[in-house]
């Protein structure tokens, strides 16, 4: 095997190891009962990632190769609708059978055969193989922070809660807590407003690694002077808004949030619980806390990060604004602009349409990213569950204005 | 121990052992998952039957013993309002923690301590006490049948079907396929008509053995004089009625009926399947057969069985026209009246109401059935996965017009 | 015209002119609207009862006649599926054209018809065109019921009241106002409570007249001894139940009874109010007016009258019972019981289901009872609503266990 | 009165008589009923807008005049929180009174005293009083359309079809008919592509006339080379997307649109209907035609737009594109690009977001258009029921994409 092969392999390893240890901590049932239509079970996670790879590496470049079992085309595609029929998303719940095991069974066969085929794929097919299995990889890490945060809405259902993983036990392997909370240095001061330039900028990916269609192509945009907050705002921050009775006040709130807020009940963001004392709690995967005011604050949908800007007299960013400025943290030109990455995906006030020039990729995965771009909104940075290495500054998440189950928070933005 | 007692423990020993059996070829993600609002999880069946137990016969006779886990209290209270809140119904299948083998050891809890209790129990307490696990034996003997129902309707949506139990391996310890197939003399010939004289006829309980409070008190009824059909609708009438448009005629419906089969777009019985060259199969919990046109017409819906009885120029029989055929079945003196337990339930015309002069059981299980009385019809007999010596003449079984996910089937009535 | 005939025409143009009275003080857009699904439109009633008697009487025994207009065969059938399809009921409320007065026409031209064939029908055709009229007639005073309590609903949906007619005014007309308020003589006394026999009685109509096909056969019941209170249940009574917390406590309801109460956040009857000094007032057909605790409580639905039955230690009647002591009221044999009609209909707790020997009317007429006989509640005697002449003891009222709109009220019934 | 305020005077007359024109042809029953949420009656709309200046304008500069009726500021509030509770907008159809006699005597008060106000006010006042008014007409304005896209929708409930104004009867005082049909030179010859050059451009509004909050600030964007279709996609073009299958073949649509497609069984754009012959007609305000196959589409939600373009190797305009396109045509730079405005609404695929600098009218009115900047789309142009005059290049129309009530219709572009 050549080094690049055999790095491609390595690196292969790693990625789907980390799956499976994430998948871990969780029982059977655990891993197979569905929350809500949005959040999957982690068997189909772990069914679905192997599946892609079936399809867009072992089908592809190997089509001698049978297929496992042609139940599983029908049960792990997702949304390709040129790939047939499949599971309705809202059911993936009701599939008690394949069974866990027999789950694991199908990713050890798509393993063992990927390994075989990066020995045995001849040098013209190389290159676009690599090109589908760096794709998969990529996007089983997106599945990887999906486990961790469908299991947290499935284990917030348990009416006496439930922990993912005790927080103590999880030091070695993962460094970094799975709640926001306490992982990153505490934030007492107000933060700084750091200013950045107007003109024209350029936006989209640059660079030779791997990255999605819908982060090309790279292009000008032109940016007004604008300043951001140095950090994400905290918990203690919002509660601020929340002791205001901003969840009261429909001045901040866009017309639509209005209505959700009403319909929804909502007056904190999802797994923040008040007790009978008047103290907050917030359910984590390591089980339910105290709040602790210092910490970003997560789980809040669009509509409660633009009505706690409007409230503050600020704004949310602009998806360019945050992408020139983590390119800057990136390159290390920034030292000032804190929790870029690593903690909490930020709302931005930009849609999640498509670049001048937009090509999705080819084939069936044609499907990835193109056919969701209308009434998304797009997040920027990545969160203390995004896999190391995952996210860069052209990267765009996206989700609709009333999610709240991803790690997603605030920063705030000003017109200079 | 008395013989009393230990005659009591022994039947205690047999139903318990029964449920476990049936839970047995089910793995603990299909003992956890949930397939609709009505039917509820395996898992769920194990831990509320124990909780029956628990708190009509432990707490109410031996208060100083401590509850097993004051969480359970909430997880498995069915429906109970003055005994606190519950986990909400259509919620039942959001609970991974307990888990499966946790639920089974709550089991172990109970049976030890009941029959701790019966031996100690002293002499006062008796009589009222082996009532309550009298009741708690009937009680699970119910939830043993739904315990194959919902796990048929669960199995039945995982689209490539699923195995209950192998036809085979069932013999030798249930004698009766799971399935109404193939259980009784094939039924070619037509059924024979068989009168029944009018009159003042008594109904309700009458012995010495245990009944639910609905089957009470015994009362006089007033009725004209009426036939039954010998044996129940087999499948093979019920699709003469299919292929004769009944699901596109009106004219032979309820007003109601016609608005569900339109809405739900049913064209057969629950389980039925038309493959593309017309060939009927029918889902069991051996999997899926061919359909069986000599067999017994099961899981179809008040509505459909009235629509059926109008096609064929007859009427659904009434409760107590029913009563009094099965209780002349029972008591020995009526050959000619087949299928009356033991294959499908049988829906009557009759709407659950209270008997004259009824009076709910005392405490925490007056809610147990009179809560109910609105809105049901009644259904007579037993059905294939009625446990064995659970019912009687005065049984009274109950649900909703347009439910059919219970194994109900079809006999016919004329006025004489 | 024989005396028959002109007794017949006489009859006919007295109901019909009733109906158009009842419209009278509404407006085009008060005629048109429709509140909710189960209220229809008063120009949609107006233009249905003259649909029936051109479907049942003129297109009947009058074929050479033409169609008034192809167009409201279908906006004017009800619920036959055996004329052709119709304008669904939720969206009666759109047909904004033909407009009031274009139905006024048809009514006019309906009219003329049926005088002209009055006076041409042959003897032969004449035994079974006269029970049609009289079909019709029936039908359109129940419609006249219904014109009432659905602009009530209607009126009650405008944030700042609307008066259909004020007190006053109504006096020469129809001397009983048409709110349950203050046509009866005040109730301070606790009600009386007169004593029935049991053993065999009759029930279903018996006389020369008209009755529908529900209350047929008359047919043998055999009751037990019980008593009624002498009147209806006051508001004042009822206001109690609600004070003692009657709609916070499960004990005395119905399961879905309760789950209604949850659902709707039902508080009282319907069209109570309570301001906020803690007064309770009335939304009545003259507008807003403050309870009168002497009145009879109206407006409650089965579930309601269930449980304050409940919390007065009592039961509702059944429908045997009430028809067997209303029959007394009839045959002036008892001068205890008040309120029998003219006030509220009163819920039994007897399902709807049809009597031994039950026979649907022929042809269309066939749908117009028999096909709604499951999951609704008979209602005995009449309301302040009812037109006069049009009910009786054997008269059989129908509706959902949670119909509020309905003038429905509660009779106390207890066993012996 | 001065010159100005004559001439405010007379715009003033003008625009609210143009209103009741439309309503002219409508029964009060027609303007009352609301045929879904997001349509209201003509008469909420006669009503809402006098609200609009009644209070915008009456109660804003003339304090002492008393409130017309306490009543109307609930019923005629449409959406703003600012100035307290309002009817819920699915229920604007049950307000059946006021009668729409009383909204024209309030929109008479209304007119008076708006007379009276411009001849009164002082000089001081008047500023800022003009800019009120001028606001007031261009809210009118875009009710007047919403009239006509709101009964063309009532008009179409209806089961046999309703005109609301024959085609012959409209000629004198609306030159152009209110269907897109036939009021532009057919449409036979392919368009032809007219290319635009790239670079920084500018957009939002410049002038000195009215425009709404949410066209400005005027500012600099980037834009690449592209082509735009010299005119919209006709009826004959769409036609050939329904008959090569566009509808069946999910390749072409959004994930969501596709999801749309199938939960509401779209065919063909709203108000088409092919008859059993195949052959294709359209729902007018002048009621039912043949389809014209020259002219242009409308009535075609995002979601169809979208995917036409994709069947057609195009894509739809950005906003920043037709705006510069449209600015040439406005200042008489281009004669090639037809039907710019008066046609149809053009969808972009561009989100309704706020521009840099944005900032919302001051008082009340800063609920105009602000709040709503989520989850919609832009649309650019007029359509053939758009006031003459109302709109401008840098008018920014918005609705969902799902929605199709409007006259929406396509324009292509490419890349270059």
């Amino acid at each position: 095997m050549t080094l690049e092969r055999a790095s491609a392999w390595a690196k292969y390893r790693k990625v789907r190891a980390w799956t499976e240890y994430l998948a871990e901590p969780l029982s059977d049932e655990d891993q197979c009962v569905q929350a809500m239509a949005d959040a999957s079970p982690t068997k189909w996670h772990l069914g679905h990632t192997s599946w892609f790879f079936e399809t867009v590496v072992l089908r592809q470049f190997w089509p001698e190769l049978s297929v496992y079992d042609a139940q599983f085309l029908y049960l792990f595609n997702s949304y390709y609708e040129s790939l047939g029929p499949r599971q309705p998303r809202p059911q993936r719940g009701l599939i008690t059978r394949p069974s866990v095991a027999q789950v694991k069974a199908y990713r050890a066969h798509v393993d063992a055969h990927i390994q075989a085929f990066i020995q045995r794929c001849d040098l013209t097919d190389w290159v676009l193989a690599f090109q589908a299995i760096e794709l998969g990889l990529n996007h089983e890490q997106q599945h990887q922070e999906l486990i961790l945060t469908d299991v947290k809405y499935l284990l917030h259902q348990n009416p006496f809660g439930a922990v993912y993983r005790p927080q103590a036990g999880l030091v070695a392997l993962h460094p970094q807590p799975l709640h926001c909370a306490s992982h990153q240095a505490t934030q007492h001061a107000p933060p700084r407003w750091l200013p950045f330039a107007g003109g024209l900028h350029s936006m989209g990916y640059t660079g030779h690694g791997f990255c999605y269609d819908n982060e090309t192509p790279r292009h000008s945009v032109y940016l007004y002077p604008f300043e951001f907050a140095s950090r994400l705002i905290t918990c203690g921050e919002y509660l601020a808004f929340i002791e205001d009775g901003g969840y009261q006040n429909p001045a901040h709130w866009l017309s639509e949030g209005w209505s959700v807020v009403q319909a929804c009940q909502w007056l904190a963001p999802l797994y923040w619980k008040q007790d009978t004392h008047g103290c907050w709690h917030v359910f984590t995967l390591h089980g339910e806390l105290p709040l602790d005011l210092d910490q970003p604050v997560s789980h809040v949908s669009y509509f409660e990060a633009a009505a706690f800007a409007s409230w503050a007299n600020a704004r949310l960013p602009r998806e360019a604004e945050l992408e020139v400025a983590f390119s800057e943290v990136e390159g290390g030109r920034s030292s000032d602009l804190q929790q870029a990455f690593g903690a909490c995906w930020q709302w931005t006030s930009s849609s999640y349409d498509a670049y001048p020039g937009f090509k999705p990729f080819e084939g069936a995965v044609a499907e990835y990213n193109g056919k969701f771009m209308v009434g998304q909104l797009v997040l920027k940075g990545s969160s203390c569950v995004t896999p190391e290495g995952h996210s860069r500054a052209s990267y765009r998440n996206f989700f609709p204005p009333s999610a709240r189950w991803q790690f997603s928070g605030i920063r705030l933005a000003r017109d200079l």
